[in-house]
Parts: structure tokens; sequence; C-alpha cells
């Protein structure tokens, strides 16, 4: 706002605008309604919507509609494996200006100087990119993660431009058992009233009035009607999400449709989505179009887009087309097609900015962040006796959940032999501690080789699946070689390799790029036998996410969520 | 909110609350729904809302309705002449819980001392009692105020507990021709975040694009629909004014129905609102019920009493049921007549606790505001020789808008003999400077005798108007003598006095008492001869704000309005 003065004789027709927008249908998510008129920019700051005609440049926009950008409420750049200049690309070429970010991912990889990082990466972009600080480094501890981050490592990072509040809190229990260091995060963060947000599945009653009353703000994972109305009539706002994977859209809207709901508090966000359907689709305006197909009035849904997440985050320069607010501005060719036109940040053509991307720099620490301990193909597996039981993960066709199973030590070679069953390891890659995590998977249905990644929720150590050690062995090897990313291994040859170069998460490709390579190594993984209901390196890095039950293995050992404990 | 961990084990149920409100059909403001439920209380904030059945104390509430207490979103106390203890009572009696007040007449006669004396006496009481800082001390450079308030006056303000942000910016050309020392105060409170108020009557286009292109957030002036409109889409919230004089409620609200407008930046304010009025039906509470009348939505006329304000104001620890939130509630008998049963502030029962009122301390320097040099009858009125056009204000019945009049110097000895015309001075009171304006007033009525007010928009100098010099002469030192008030003189005694012993402008009699006097000095006026039309010191009181047209009259003389400038 320091160039708001610049804004008044624009405003009043005395100085020309550097832009003028001409006979716009104008979108006002405030009032929602639409009218006729035409906006001047001058300095990146809308100065006036009326009855003006001249400009520095001047675009004519008839027929056309101005709807503020759109934000995307909450996601984790990381999820897309793209770096987030090329995230930003995808965005803003589906009319999102603003993104409000949670690096958990690189976090749990690599700290503050991940986050940092991100930040800096994505300022480098013409579009608002906020951080939410990551609440929960690391998720568990029953992993060994790549940093821990307590109150004290968050601090510094309150005050960097870009940073709003605290990210996704989502250890309930720490809540309500008043964990210490859980309690003066929270605190620190909510006498800045900065914003809070929550990550609460399933929590219902007596535990989520708890969990608000801690002023935790928001929740996207409401998978029910039911369980978001509770939570919005729990003072929480509801980010509808609609990921790759996790589609709650549908019946969150239909109940709001259904019951009337007035929806001030509602909004749109991603969590994680795939870079090829953000490519084809977008993000927030696929939820839009899909919202007016439920049967939801365009201007409601569009404000969901923009003014709502806007107040919920306190950010009241964005978020609608009014004198002195950022301009961010999409022109669409028409509200139920949704083809934005032009994407505007504070006044400059975002799209045609886009075509300079340049790639900022990125610190040596975030590429090389595979640190093994040396080992020897045997470290991978254990030794399996008969007449003893042991646990097998077994995987389920498009889930994260598994199921506990169990397999007498003699019959573990055979059914491995037969393609039923694979060995798993989990190898703490950050710190080169040399800890390896042992055990059994079943319904991946890889036949003959090894798989490998270095994504894998959340601490991101080394997870790597096959049907011998040495071929195992070689994956461990290649990507510590690569520094990081996904592997397959066949008869002790790399077959392909995605390298994920940036904390071994992320790649520096460019989205076109990356996503033929990443489409290339997924096709071969199910040549070589993965089944083709489980992603072959999606479904594997949630394998060592100890949160989700049944049965999963970290690089402390196999762990029962059931019983909140490692197998003995 | 640093009672909160205090919150949780109530919210789950394992501790006793301090108040339980059973059974109470709660009206979520958010969702704009009405459910059933139970309220938990502690420490001040709503604990949880569920299936609660035990606390220290116990309401129940079967068949009532439950809402958050309704918020005032833009007033000034000193206009309703009593204290801020005694305003309160009234406002709580009708189920407000929060008031957004702007202090400033009693700024104009005693600067930071009265802003500071307001700020705590409304503080002693059982209210959310805020303070927006006056941004126009003395409010034109036409006239000489108590005070001058600069930003850096304002400053040290800024941090006192209850101080919000800056109040309604009057200065509507200094905006626009970018004052210095007005762009100063809008940047001060803009870059801290602090919401800052308009006041911008009529002003539409252009004009209004650079006005609210400064971040000035709110209007209260709107006197049309089509006017409220444009300032929505110009990015302001409109408080729509319903008080004793200024009554907007009825045609904004009836454009927002026909226009099926989204509501949630809309508002409640009274402005200036009579204490009797206030007494008999409340303020908010009777525009709720008018919108309702009109054909809105109860639950969407309770979200504009309750948290659209909060959101407004960003008070995010107010204006809704929900865990977390301060436990201000007020239980209705019903949706329709709102009728308070309870009124709640931080879980106390207000209306119960109002019976042990005391009044805070009175600093003397309020109560002793009015400083007049020595003067002689004769000092206030002119010489006027026959041949020479002089200036008539023409008050017009129930307006503060004046015609300008003229008349011969040699008539007007007969016109005031005859009932038809008055004398009337301005004397500069704060200093004892010895300012005196001197000029005519018609249309007021009074046939023999003198009245005279300390109440005098917005610099509030003593105003007396009479058909003789000498009655003049004494109403103005009876007003000397008792620190202000209103006063009634005929053949130089003093017919009855109210005194206003807090800055010459609120009485620190009780409601009651206060209201008596007030209606019985008014009736003698009219006694005596003053208009029916006019109300004799609320009409008197605007003749000396210089920025009403047509013609008015401050302690430096007789100012024409339409040219800007004193009559020569």
């Amino acid at each position: 706002m320091a160039m708001a003065n610049k804004v008044i004789p624009v405003a009043l027709g005395r100085e020309l605008a550097d832009l003028l927008l001409r006979n716009c249908k104008i979108v006002d998510v405030v009032t929602q309604t639409i009218y006729e008129s035409n906006i001047v920019i001058k300095d990146g700051l809308i100065a006036g919507i009326g009855d003006y005609t001249e400009a520095k440049e001047v675009i004519d926009a008839p027929g056309a509609y101005g709807t503020p950008g759109f934000i995307n409420a909450h996601l984790h750049v990381e999820s897309s494996m793209a770096i987030p200049e090329n995230y930003c690309v995808e965005e803003l070429a589906w009319g999102v200006t603003t993104l409000i970010t949670d690096p958990h991912e690189i976090a749990n990889v690599a700290g503050v100087k991940g986050i940092k990082y991100m930040l800096e990466a994505g300022n480098s972009m013409p579009i608002n990119y906020y951080v939410q600080l990551p609440s929960c480094v690391p998720s568990t501890p029953f992993e060994n993660a790549g940093a821990v981050m307590k109150t004290k490592d968050l601090l510094p990072c309150m005050d960097w431009n870009g940073v709003l509040g605290l990210a996704e809190m989502m250890n309930v229990p720490g809540v309500l058992m008043q964990d210490t260091e859980v309690m003066q995060k929270l605190n620190v963060f909510r006498s800045e009233k900065r914003p809070i947000d929550g990550h609460a599945p399933c929590i219902t009653g007596k535990e989520l009035q708890a969990y608000a009353s801690q002023g935790i703000m928001t929740d996207h994972e409401s998978i029910s009607w039911e369980e978001a109305k509770e939570k919005l009539r729990a003072g929480m706002a509801i980010l509808v999400r609609e990921g790759s994977a996790t589609k709650n859209l549908k019946t969150i809207l239909q109940g709001v449709l259904r019951e009337h709901i007035a929806t001030s508090r509602l909004g749109f966000c991603t969590d994680d989505k795939h870079l090829a359907d953000i490519h084809k689709e977008g993000t927030v305006r696929a939820m839009v179009l899909q919202a007016e197909k439920l049967g939801m009035e365009p201007l409601q849904a569009l404000a969901m887009a923009t003014i709502n997440p806007a107040r919920i985050y306190g950010l009241s320069h964005l978020g609608e087309i009014a004198p002195g607010k950022q301009a961010d501005l999409v022109v669409w060719d028409d509200l139920t097609t949704l083809n934005p036109l032009r994407v505007f940040y504070k006044g400059i053509d975002a799209l045609a900015k886009m075509t300079e991307v340049r790639v900022h720099h990125i610190p040596g620490a975030l590429q090389n962040t595979v640190h093994l301990e040396d080992f020897i193909a045997d470290d991978l597996v254990m030794e399996y006796k008969k007449g003893v039981k042991y646990p097998v993960i077994n995987m389920l066709p498009g889930q994260i959940f598994t199921k506990y199973a169990e397999i007498d030590g003699g019959d573990v070679k055979k059914q491995i032999e037969t393609g039923k069953l694979c060995y798993i390891a989990v190898l703490e890659r950050h710190h080169a501690t040399g800890n390896i995590g042992k055990g059994l998977l079943s319904g991946y249905g890889l036949q003959n080789g090894a798989a490998a990644t270095t994504v894998a929720h959340d601490s991101h150590n080394l997870i790597v699946t096959g049907t011998n050690a040495e071929d195992m062995a070689v994956a461990a090897a290649e990507l510590q070689e690569v520094g990081g990313g996904y592997t397959l291994v066949q008869n002790k040859h790399v077959l392909q390799t995605l390298p994920l170069d940036v904390a071994g998460l992320m790649s520096s490709m460019d989205s076109a790029a990356l996503t033929q390579k990443l489409n290339s190594i997924i096709n071969m993984a199910h040549e070589i036998g993965v089944d083709d209901g489980v992603d072959p390196f999606v479904s594997l890095s949630f394998m060592a996410l100890p949160v989700i039950p049944e049965i999963k293995i970290t690089d402390m050992g196999m762990f029962d969520v059931r019983k909140f404990e490692f197998v003995k």
C-alpha cells in the first residue's frame, strides 16, 4: 500500500493509468452481482472502476468476465514433484494468483532451509506465494526425519515476507493432551493473530470442540457434509478439497446446497494434486465448474474461490475488484466454461511474463539430500525363520490404508518367488544413521526386481521394495547417486530413474519433461508387474506414514498403527 | 485467549464448566442455521457446544434462542448526553455487548484526556467498549475547538486497551487533495492493519474510487440504496444507520432485498441515538426487528448484528457462538419479538451485574470545561445599520441544513420584537480567547428570552440565541457557572438549566433523571416560543457546524458554506 497515494490522481481521472481494462463484465464477489464497467490500474493496484476511457495501455474485453484472481487455499507444492516456479506456471495458466502453501514435505527433509528455498522460489514468480509454517516436523515420534522443528525454530521464520501463520496442526492428540510444545506453537501464533490451519479428520463431538477452542481456524479434511457442518458450527472455516486422490467437493457442496447454508466460511483447496491433472483442468477453476454443475450459483462459487479465502486468511488486499486492492484479475471467456483469456498479477500479464521464467537458485544443500550409511544387500532383508509368524503390510488398491497380515517365515521365499510378496525396507537417508527398517509387503505386484523412492511420507526416508536384496541394493544406491527420486531395477541393472534433484522430492525439469518422464517410469513399473490398481510410487510413498492404519514401516521398523507401537 | 488451555478439559467434559446453558436454540450466524444444544462456558470463554449436562451453574433455556451478543458498529456516546456507564446500561439491557465508539465530541473539547476518560469509563462496564480514534479534530479550520489532534497526538493512544483504529475520516477533500496530515494519519493506521472508518455522504463516481482506494473500510452515511451499493462495490462495508434523526435502514435494506445482494459486508449502527429512544426499543435489536419486517430472513439480519461487524473490524473473538470465542451471549424469548431474557458478557450475567454500576472517576479537567473571556452583554450582539444587508441563518424544521437569507439592518429590531428573528452568538469556550461570532437566526421561534448550549457541533463552543443581549449574557454566564449544559433565560432570570457536567456534553445523572430533566427543559423551551418543528437544543447545536449548507456560524463569524468562506 506504499504506493497508494499515486493511485488517487488516477482514480480521480487526472492522471493516466498504467492499464485500462475496458468494457468488462465485472464480477463483484462482495455483493455477488455482475456489472459492466472499466477498471484502471496504477502501480499494481486497482485505482478505480467506472467511467474511465484512457490509459497507457488499453485492453478491450467486451463480453468477457473479470473476476479477482483465484486463491488455492491449502496445498503442498512438493506433492506435484515440480519446483515452485514450474508449479506456479500451471496454476497461473488457470487463473490462480494466490497460493497458500504448506512446505511440510521439504521441511521434513531440510527444515528451515527447505522452507526458505520454497518461499524464495515461489516469490520469484508473478503470484502471491504464501507459506504457512509446518507445525509437525517430524510428523510422529516413530520415525527419523531430516529435521526437527520446534517453536524456537519457527520463530525466526515468522517475519519472512510471505509467511502467514502456522500450517495444519496434525497432532490432534497433542492438542487434546495439551502437549507443551504443541501448546507453545499455538500460543505464539494465536497471540500474534496469525492464521492457524487445522487438520482434524473424523474428529467430532467434544474432541472437536476442544480442538477448535484453541483458535485453529480451518479444516480441509472433512470427507462428509455432516463432518464439515459440525466444523463450521465449531467456528472453523472449511477448505473444500479436491485433489488427485482425495475428492470431497461433491459430498460437501451437495450438503451446502441441500440445507441452504451460508457459505462465507467456505473456500477451495487441492492439498495434493498431480501436475498433469492441474495442467489439464486447473485447480480452483475446476472446482468452481464442478460446484456450478452441482447447482451452485456461479457468483457464490466464485466468492469461495476469491474473497472467502482472502478474508479467512486476513489478506485484505486480495480477493475482490475494488479500488486500492492489488490488481490480481482474471479475464474469462464465460463463467460456465472458465477459459482464462488474461491473467493479471499486480496489473502485469502473468501469462506473458511466464515465457521468461527463470529457475531460482537451488541451494546445494537441497540438491544432495540422500545420505546413507554404507550398506550391503543383506542389510535390506532380514532372516525369516520357519515356525515364526512375521507381519506383512497388505497394500490395498487405491488406498493408503493397509491391512495387517501375517506369514510363517518358512513360506516367505516361495511367496516371493511366485510374485505374491516383496521385501520392503526403509533406509534413514538424511543423516546416514544406518537405521534400516525391514519387513514384507503384499499386494504390490512386482514380479522380479526392485522399486525405490525418496518420496516417503512424511519423513521422506528411502523406501525400497523388491523381490531380492541385490536389486534392492542397486536401487537404493542409484537414488543415493542421483540425489533422490524414483527408480526401477531388474537383474542388478537400473531400468529407469526419475531424478528428483531437489530434496529428493521435486524435479527442476520443466513440467512437460517431468510429466513425460513420470508417465514413462510408471508405465515401466506396471510392465514389470506392479498391480494395475496401484500407483507404483505414490502408493509406495505412503507405506512409511505411521499414522494411517493398519500397519506401516519406518526406518525404525514395522509399526502396528492399531496398537500405536512397533511390532516386536 | 491466555486462559485457553483451561478450556480444553471443560470442552472434553473432564472438568466442570463455570456455566451451562441448557437446551437452547442456538443461532449459528456462520452457517445461518438454528440447532438445539447446550453451551458450556469457562473463564469467560465458550468451551464447547454439544452433549454437556453439568456445570457449577446451570441455566435451563428450553424454547429460548441464543445468539451472540449484538454489536453496535458505530456511535458517539456523547450524543446520548449520558456518561459511558449509563449509556452502556441502556445498550446492554437490549442485548448489545459490543460498542464501537468514536469519542469525536469529547475529543473536540478535551483531546486525548477526553478519549482516555471515555475508554476507561466504558471499560469499567460489562461490555466490549471499543474506541476508534477521532481523525478530524477540529472538524474544520473555520472554528476553534478545545483541542487539535494530529497524527503525533494519536500515536500514543494506538496501544491503549480497547483502541481499534481510526474513526470516520470526514475530511473527504483532504483525502482527495492528499493533505499531508490526512495522508499521514491514513498511512499510520493502514500500515498497522488497523480498521479505518469512512464518512462519505453523497460521494460517488471517481471521487468515491479515490477515497476508497486509501483503505477506508466502512461508511455509515449512505442515505440511498444506490449510494450504498456503489460503496459496497468500491470495497467498503456499509454500516446501516438508524439513529434518532437519521434513518437509513428501510431504503438500504429494501434495495438489498430487491436485488438479492450478498450481505456479509453489512452491519448495523446508530451513529447518534437519544437515550430515551434506546431505553424504549434498544439499538441493534430494533434494527433487526425492522429488517425482519421488511422481509429479511431473521438469520441474515442476525448475522448483520453479530458476525458481520466482528469480521469487518477484525474482532475474531466475538460475533459467533463457537468454542474458544468470548462468551458474549443473549438469550431471547423469540426471534420475531427479541425480548432479552439474559445477557451474558464473558459468561457473566451483565444485567444482574448492572445493579452494582459505579460511576468511574471523572477527571476534574473534564468537569470544568467552560472557559470564557470576560464579556458584557453588548459583546454578544453587533450593531446593525440601516441600508446595509446582513446575512441570516434560516433554520428549517427538522433539518440541520439551513437556508441563507438576508435582511436590511434597519429591519432587525422590528423583526426581533415581533418574534421572527433572534440574535445568535458563538463564544469560544475552551481557551478563553474571547472569540465571539455574531449573527442572526430566523425560524427558531423564541419570543422573549435566550437559550444556550455548550453542545455545539463539532467544536462545542457556546451557542447562545435570544431576543436581547442581556438575557443572552445571563444564559452564557449560567453555563459557565455550571460547567456547561443547556439553559433557558427570560427577563434576566434563569428559567431552567440542564447541567452537562462532563465536558459540557454529558451528564453524570442516571438515565431516568437525565431523561426527565431533558424532557422538562425541552417542554419549557417550546413554552417560551421555540417552534414545534424544531428540537430546541439539538437543532441549535448544529448551527455551528460549518460543513452543512447553506449558512452557519462559528466563533470566527458567520460562514457561507456554499462559498466555503466567512461572510465579509
